[in-house]
């Protein structure tokens, strides 16, 4: 990894950090709700939403506190589905990122309730901020509620867990993962570059940018699962198998998924040439995707 | 009740309910997702809270199309929440309204991701509404993410289960039903009123009223839990000593709490006299709201 993306990558986590800390710690609430949910804000995630919507951000527009409201945001939702996708009625997880999920650390009810605070918290973070206008707000909102609503994530998390047992075709798969990961992460690739002020073109560019980065994300997800470092990734290696989910290499081997991959690596930086934002971070950013190793 | 009021509550009712048919039935999702969210919508909800939204609204406005959004999506979190109180690790209730709560009719990973679709949908309903402007949508999502999230009804229902067990004094019952079911109700009015555009002053005063408005809905819920008929409230009768609650006909005895039910419609009614709403729909539904059998 460049020197420099690593910089990119560790300022920016810690920064984003810096701003839940402070939007969270300020809330005066019940104090279990609000342990809760620091707890999974802050237990070791990468912040790789908020981190890639900056990157888009910075391709095009140069003052970062116009980003900070829909980054954290963006954080608070994918927070919000980890807890609740790991309640024992939906993935039934004991473990994520190392520490035990939050309905271990808490219960059941405060996970459920953290998971629906962090949610409708996200969105009174953009009606509230002050560097965004209301066109702005109106925006991010209404694309941040698609992306993770029934349109969106939830409906990705719906399929996913009606595909267990099941062997899904690879055209089936990719609509799942669409749905689960690629829709937020297409949330943090057009709201950074539509408040740094892209033009639609070059929004329409990101978007098939985004898809393909998702699918990346997923497929690397899926590689790390069958051949990652049990240390580095935090869970079990072969979880998936265990869940009988569908994956990438169990659909195309290894070596196919692999393949797969640098298929969609290529294609994914096309569509940034194209956007005109292929001097940015978020070139290195796709190398560092799909070469991640947790 | 006034045949005027039956009928203001018949037609407002039913215009909600066309309103979120027709927003919840063009949904493209996944089948189970959107019958589990329809299901509960239009399980035999009294539709009350979007009415008290119009009504509030008919106090300072005519064009009923504006407050369209903001009614449905008060429904839709009203909702939601209802469904993540039913489930097992919350309050754990079967039936609701006479039927099968959402993870008896489905199961429980369909319930929660129901409930989770709801709560987002809600904001989109909002963020993209053709009649309201920019400014208005803005406003309107603030105030209904504070109302239902952790500073609101999320907070009320995490300090309701905190308090199973406990002996409650008056005051820290109120706060919780301020929370719990106040917060909505709250929305409700100064939503409709704002849209509407009343005055700062009178909004001010309807706060006061829709405080007090919330407590005599809660006592007049505690009195028909000990007092009510089974048929009616479509739930046991005494199923809040069952869960150990503290409720007002506990703290303050059967006539206490009628007495008491009785103030709060006088300092309602005292409020609404300075917003110079009292000549509408809820002044009379501050009577019905306090003698109502179901």
């Amino acid at each position: 990894m460049q020197s420099s993306l690593t910089s990119f990558i560790e300022d920016n986590k810690q920064f984003i950090q810096q701003e839940l800390h402070s939007a969270l710690y300020q809330l005066d609430i019940p104090a279990t709700l609000k342990e809760s949910m620091i707890y999974s804000i802050e237990v070791g995630g990468k912040k790789l939403r908020p981190i890639l919507l900056i990157a888009s951000y910075g391709a095009y527009g140069d003052d970062k506190s116009s980003v900070i409201a829909p980054a954290i945001a963006l954080e608070m939702i994918h927070t919000y589905s980890l807890i609740h996708d790991d309640l024992p009625a939906m993935d039934d997880d004991s473990i994520r990122r190392g520490k035990p999920t939050n309905h271990i650390a808490f219960d059941e009810a405060t996970a459920i309730l953290a998971g629906d605070a962090l949610l409708t918290f996200s969105f009174e973070v953009l009606a509230c901020d002050r560097h965004l206008t209301d066109n702005q707000k109106v925006f991010l909102i209404n694309e941040l509620s698609k992306a993770s609503g029934p349109k969106g994530m939830v409906a990705g998390q719906l399929l996913d867990i009606e595909a267990e047992n099941k062997e899904l075709t690879l055209e089936q798969l990719e609509r799942v993962h669409a749905l689960k990961t690629g829709e937020l992460i297409k949330f943090a690739i057009k709201a950074g570059a539509y408040v740094g002020n892209a033009s639609t073109e070059q929004l329409d560019h990101l978007d098939e940018f985004a898809y393909y980065l998702g699918l990346i994300f997923q497929v690397q997800d899926d590689i790390l699962d069958v051949m990652g470092d049990e240390e580095k990734i935090g869970k079990p290696v072969g979880s998936d198998e265990g869940n009988n989910k569908s994956t990438y290499p169990k659909l195309l081997g290894n070596k196919g998924a692999i393949k797969q991959k640098e298929k969609y690596v290529k294609l994914a930086k096309d569509a940034l040439f194209q956007a005109g934002a292929d001097q940015s971070f978020l070139m290195s950013l796709t190398d560092y995707f799909s070469t991640r190793d947790h």
